[in-house]
């Protein structure tokens, strides 16, 4: 691979245009540290113009000395390119309108007019020394004749890259393709491509117009932005370094290691994505492609059958090469595979009968909607064995939370551990944290254990609806159990997430010590 | 458009097999006449052999009367087959792997035993009467020329229908289209293709199979299913529909109605949006295309400037195709003409210098990273108007909550409306449903309001984390009010997000009550 792709991050601008996403400059000034290590070549860090804020957090990102280059945002005036200088930036992407709606019912400006603003932006952006990408917004929605006049004259007139925005996500990839090529042959100045997500199709134009000869991908974490919002990061990225379904073929066997079409370490996208999600309070939905909770879970039979075997039966990336793990679940879809599987982690060996009864009793639990627990299935195999079930050692015996406005939430929590009461009282931030963090009190010292993730899935329908609770539970000896709980009050569903996955912790401890002096034993006999 | 494109959906059981879904009997019912409604082609209600639960749901969709065909999954074996048989329905889609990573690591059989159980099969459901749609598991990345054979002898055994899955979500637009016209010259009978979203390109892959002949998309409802997903219904649809930049070209007007491409009547898609996202308990990302939040909702200047001159400049869709409306949210990034029109539905019409003043504190309070609602805009309006800022006509005075494990829950809330103080007590299935059952108790009577909606954002990170609830409060009159809260705790993050609701709809019946007097008097007047 010769010439590598321009990742060019417009999270910290376009993203942050997600209605009701707004970054503090600190939070601008982390993601922008985190997009220069994860080794994006530029990073739109605002569009200083809009607010004294903004003006603030691209200047501090200007100074910060990131490899990346740094651009600001802005229209075609003088007034904005200022403010770009004045931000302490070297670069700057201006733009205009030029399509016929845009330049009749936005901007109020004839053809000739717009053409004059945007020569006359792109030469001052250069008298003041900045480096120039030119965007001509609407492009894709713009007649082709003029388009290419625009584009031509701003590279004549020094912009050093320009960029094609389908700012309405009204492409295709046939039709991003043809635009790239009629723009490249106009400019002859490197292209880059900007493409929204209206119709789905961000990504496949973005690489349409790579594949057509585009230099840059604009691109941001999560795929945020306005609307629909943008091309992702993590989905371009990975389709250029990973995917070539042509030159695989046959047989097909996915990239082990990047192809090197960006200068992106993939292993990071995930961290990134999540830095992301959690400061724009933007959540990645499950089945969202890379960065998804489920882009590599699985629970259908048929496919945990297969990942057990061989895990590019149903994987087309290895999760770890873009920050991630395999996971499974049990359910009404599961099968034998995975069930042995999950057992295995508790030194459970049933037969081969015992694991198809077992399995009928999973699927039955499965069929009411549930979920089914690893302390569930391994509960079905102890009876299924005719082993003694599995001992809940934690157990909930009282629970009582007050919460007032204007004073801090409290709560008490007893719980039987084996068989004493412990009991304890903390208070938190809310309701939730409170009795988390009394139970926390009570077994943090007998476990190890401490909540190292907690998550509400979204509710919504109304204050009466299901709620979703997800812990992760570790202990001090790297055990991790994930646990899931969904029930109507949203304290009581955490409290009983957080046991549950405390109980799965003390039963594989439990397990470990039962493994240990059997092995030893079996040593001594050999 | 002549043919129409025929829309498979396999939201009952691909889409089930999303990790950790499970629908009951009932939900997958209602999803059923619902897709029905929403006028889909074929129906895949499940996969029979599953469990008894997943037979008994499958069997009574089969006899519940629908327009669309209703299909089963089987794999290629009699019993799967009898399954179908058994369930009452009267089409079959039945698969088996082609690929050599499955054939040799998953089902350990020869190229020439998997043609023959997939030729067996489909004579086997001929001999029993079904309509059969047969597919090459993972057929992406299976030998071109074995493939052919396969899909071949499959339309010879009786096959009415072949389908190409992308199982792994690992093929390109291009690559699916050459898919298709190969396996088309091999089988002569339609094709279908069913794309996985690995790469983020579920969408494309499959509107290139169309274009490259295929009659038919297996799509689910919001993309859920294995992984990443499934090609989404809404995506699919919408740029069958409405998407043609070729053919709108320069000026591009997006279409004003369907095309005719497919059955699916377009304006009832976001209410199954909703409902296959509620069932599933997978909450559809803002930034999703067509059915996310945000698909529709605008936040900078510059964009609310475009839509509110003609909402062409920044929607390449009227939201009201998909069922959806537009809105507009107040933040750092506003624009002049937001905030106007967001005043003017209080009654408020600043001048020029006065609304640039409100501009800037808008900005201001954004750039904190807030977002602005309706009141804080409201407020800083009639403080730069000189005007007696709005009263918050509803304050929280008192709020009390208990939830106790085993009790039920029940909070006491003392408001204060105007220059009078109200208390309630109320009891819900947890402490935030029974704190807002006190307030509606309180303010139902005095302002005919109802909580038309409430939502948790998804909340990560720890159970410390800021939590965000938005609601929809409406009155008799037809007032709505969306509001949204963010903080810890959150039972008062609640309270306060629906107090901030009836506020709104306080003040605008205040400002209505006060335009009828003004309207009549200049009646007078005149």
């Amino acid at each position: 691979m010769g010439r590598k792709v321009r990742i060019f991050d417009t999270t910290l601008r376009d993203g942050e245009q997600t209605p009701r996403v707004a970054f503090s400059p600190a939070q601008k000034a982390e993601i922008a540290a985190a997009l220069d290590s994860l080794g994006v070549d530029a990073i739109e860090a605002g569009f200083p113009v809009v607010s004294a804020g903004e003006h603030e957090a691209v200047s501090a990102i200007a100074a910060a000395g990131l490899a990346a280059d740094v651009y600001g945002l802005a229209r075609s005036t003088r007034r904005d390119v200022d403010a770009i200088v004045d931000a302490g930036l070297s670069f700057v992407h201006t733009f205009i309108a030029t399509s016929s709606i845009h330049a009749r019912d936005k901007l109020g400006m004839s053809e000739e007019a717009i053409l004059g603003a945007a020569i006359d932006a792109v030469e001052y952006a250069k008298s003041r020394g900045l480096g120039v990408e030119f965007s001509a917004e609407d492009a894709t929605r713009s007649d082709r004749a003029y388009l290419r006049r625009v584009y031509s004259a701003a590279a004549s007139a020094g912009a050093d890259r320009v960029n094609i925005p389908d700012t309405t996500g009204y492409s295709t990839p046939e039709h991003m393709a043809g635009l790239v090529r009629e723009v490249a042959a106009a400019a002859r100045v490197p292209v880059s491509v900007h493409c929204h997500n209206d119709f789905g199709l961000a990504t496949a134009n973005t690489l349409a117009g790579i594949a057509a000869g585009a230099a840059s991908a604009h691109v941001t974490v999560n795929g945020i932005g306005e609307r629909a919002g943008n091309a992702a990061l993590e989905e371009v990225v990975a389709a250029l370094e990973f995917l070539d379904p042509e030159a695989t073929g046959s047989g097909g066997r996915p990239r082990s290691r990047p192809r090197g079409a960006t200068r992106i370490r993939t292993r990071r996208i995930h961290d990134v994505s999540l830095l992301v999600s959690r400061m724009a309070r933007v959540q990645v939905q499950h089945n969202k492609a890379i960065v998804g909770e489920n882009a590599f879970g699985h629970e259908s039979g048929i496919h945990t059958h297969g990942i057990v075997k061989n895990p590019l039966t149903y994987e087309s990336l290895d999760p770890r090469l873009v920050g991630r793990r395999r996971w499974f679940a049990a359910g009404k879809h599961a099968g034998t595979h995975g069930v042995e599987r999950t057992l295995a982690g508790y030194g459970l060996s049933p037969s081969a009968p015992e694991l198809a009864a077992i399995l009928e009793r999973v699927k039955a639990l499965g069929d009411s909607g549930a979920n089914v627990s690893d302390m569930q299935v391994v509960t079905m195999a102890a009876e299924a064995m005719g082993r003694e079930p599995p001992r809940r050692m934690v157990r909930l015996r009282e629970l009582d939370v007050s919460t007032s406005a204007g004073q801090t939430p409290h709560a008490y929590v007893k719980l039987a551990i084996g068989d004493a009461d412990h009991g304890a009282t903390a208070s938190g931030v809310g309701p939730v944290d409170a009795s988390l963090a009394a139970i926390q009190e009570i077994v943090g010292g007998i476990y190890e254990t401490r909540i190292a993730d907690y998550a509400i899935n979204a509710v919504s329908g109304g204050s009466d609806a299901l709620c979703e609770v997800t812990v992760k539970v570790e202990d001090a000896r790297g055990n991790a159990a994930r646990a899931r709980s969904v029930g109507e009050d949203i304290v009581v569903t955490s409290v009983q997430a957080v046991i549950d996955g405390i109980n799965e912790i003390a039963l594989r401890r439990g397990a470990e010590r039962a493994a240990a002096p059997r092995r030893a034993k079996g040593r001594a006999r050999a």
